[in-house]
């Protein structure tokens, strides 16, 4: 502990400036020690307080069974998402799967296709992973115009969880893919049949058969009782309720794969199967709709992340991106997950622009969001990681920068 | 990711075994195809499956405020626990407290005695930490008589969290400390005033106050809105609703170290202030309860820590004791947090006696029952951490072994 705690001495700041008026009056004292009352007994199965108010947002909507909704992610806390608040992104609504009569079948070019029970599934070699899941369109309003006003609604298709399953590996070995097979289409057994092509080479490498989320089952809204893992890869491909797996020796070209997801260039062609999730970061305190109370020393903080592996290094700018500072990154950096990023800062009651950039292991740098598009162009709506810049305004309102 | 691969393929087991009758008939693939229904809409806030059923178990009780509910081990998976699954172990009932009117006072052998607010608090320096709490007094049972038929009853109290708050130590530096302070009295907003006495080194080193737990805000059972996190330390000192931080020369002797959480040992003379929880380590499947389909290839999995640090390895044995085979350990393994662990295992349809022992990054061996009652005699009900062992009949129920 004495390196870590060195350093927190060394970034530490004046705790006076943020309990200005903390002293204590005896009056105070005397107040304390007054309530008694006995409480709420043990129970079952706990609950969040009654005072914490956080929900997921969703756009309003005649067919709410398709559309996103959007992880709080201003209230987060550490690295982890609660699962009640896990963005969701559902094109046919959340099927009740019960899991005794579920079955994963796998079929297609291989040479003993299998039926498998979610029994027959949790029995087998698991592992553990905690990792990131984003839309591949999460902060697609920032490709335009910023239109999300808060970090809930500009990037909050994004959510972090431990997942547990069974390497996909294993269950097609144990199938035998036949000889040509190079992608496998997964299906979900939600009303839209939800499917995606997925190269082979990346089914034998890391993909898992999740069932568990944050020592639990998988939620329904994440796909209980079984979805797809992808390390890295766009959330849409990760397929929920999963119900079927094909092996072919061509992609499907579904819907979620030709007129969705794709990547529509400047020069008119669009990219097809990109699913990896580069490098990013948002701060999540202060950012937009908050207000800081007062001049003084506030710490900045917020999530980065890459499809790459672990996040290197989070650079944070108070000038609108002339100067750029190191943040201090909370431990363990886990690759592919949330790596939460702090530093302190003193907010001196003047108007501020503020932002994060994340550099993975790869070397891979977050770019501005004038760097993205001079390359993307903006005709698409899908990962988009630009830098993402908070207006602290001199009395204290965070919002969105002009652009 | 080769590394873990080969290794992975080395454990393998083959899946035939758990598979079998799992090839697909052609009627399935045609069932799989028929079902289509819209699904449940987007929602602010998930909830579990209807078909999850696990709950916390508490002792049926007239006093439901004092005593503990225990964490559903036996369906866990990966290495955190669900917070509304957490244990819970209360002397006056669960209060309902808002955060803003909640204050901390720091008084007692200070410079500059402080009362916080949670905003005050939420606006300092952080830091997350992943760690196990464990009630000092979980495996009580285990002393006299192997009371708990599974491992809920006999292990519940012991969960995991992503924890998330302000290190004590900043606080105390801010209110300064007197000289000649050597312990901090914490005490809890609960109707009890439950309150402990921590020597003053440890307060300076690890504790955090916390007000996050798995992403969000500590929930009411857990403490909400500010409890005490003390890496490593039993259950009962890790203060919750914490309101008050008294810096004095001397213990207080309160009733939960004097009456409660001192172990009596064979002399007849009590130890006090133990606060350190050893390496323990437990298997959650197959366990107490649980009944193996039949004969074949399992995984049998559970969960190690220690107080202490890492876990170094955990060894099981499939034969009462004779012989030990090394887990595979799943990453990261971070020092006091819960580390699944898993090996294949062929039940081979005759009576069997497993069990798991740690090892953590001291050296230090989970004992055998007979070897920790040799030291430490059958009087006490805390700090119980022998080797944990179940026994698979022929006809594969679970169920305690005979002592």
């Amino acid at each position: 502990m004495k390196d870590s705690a060195k350093s927190s001495r060394r970034q530490m700041f004046r705790l006076g400036a943020a309990v200005t008026g903390g002293l204590l009056a005896k009056r105070e004292l005397a107040a304390q020690e007054a309530t008694s009352k006995l409480g709420i007994p043990l129970g079952p199965y706990g609950e969040r307080s009654p005072f914490e108010k956080a929900i997921r947002w969703t756009r309003d909507s005649k067919t709410p069974e398709t559309g996103s909704s959007f992880t709080p992610l201003a209230d987060s806390v550490g690295t982890l998402t609660p699962s009640s608040l896990h963005y969701e992104r559902h094109h046919a609504g959340i099927p009740t799967i019960d899991p005794v009569q579920h079955r994963l079948i796998i079929h297609g070019m291989v040479e003993r296709p299998l039926s498998l029970t979610m029994a027959e599934i949790r029995r087998l070699p698991s592992v553990t992973r905690t990792l990131v899941l984003e839309c591949g369109g999460n902060s697609g309003s920032e490709w335009a115009a910023k239109t999300g006003a808060d970090v809930q609604r500009s990037h909050g298709l994004v959510s972090c969880s431990e997942w547990t399953g069974v390497p996909l590996s294993l269950v097609l070995q144990e199938a035998g893919v036949k000889p040509g097979a190079a992608w496998v289409i997964a299906e979900g057994a939600d009303a839209c049949r939800m499917e995606r092509s997925i190269p082979l080479a990346k089914a034998m490498d890391d993909i898992l058969l999740a069932y568990g989320q944050n020592g639990e089952a998988i939620r329904p809204a994440q796909g209980y009782p079984l979805r797809l893992i992808i390390p890295g890869w766009e959330g849409n491909t990760n397929v929920k309720w999963l119900h079927s797996l094909k092996l072919t020796d061509q992609a499907y070209m579904a819907r979620d794969e030709t007129a969705k997801y794709t990547d529509l260039m400047p020069n008119g062609k669009a990219r097809i199967f990109t699913y990896d999730m580069e490098a990013k970061s948002v701060i999540t305190f202060p950012s937009g709709g908050q207000t800081l109370p007062g001049p003084g020393v506030y710490e900045l903080t917020g999530l980065a992340w890459s499809g790459h592996g672990r996040v290197e290094r989070v650079e944070i700018t108070t000038d609108g991106g002339a100067t750029w500072t190191q943040a201090r990154l909370q431990e363990p950096r886990l690759p592919i997950a949330f790596t939460r990023f702090r530093l302190p800062w003193l907010f001196e009651g003047r108007d501020a622009v503020i932002g994060s950039r994340a550099i993975d292991e790869t070397g891979y740098v977050q770019p501005t969001r004038e760097a993205l598009i001079e390359v993307r162009g903006v005709n698409s709506g899908y990962h988009y990681n630009g830098i993402k810049l908070w207006k602290v305004h001199a009395a204290g309102m965070v919002t969105n920068v002009e652009v």
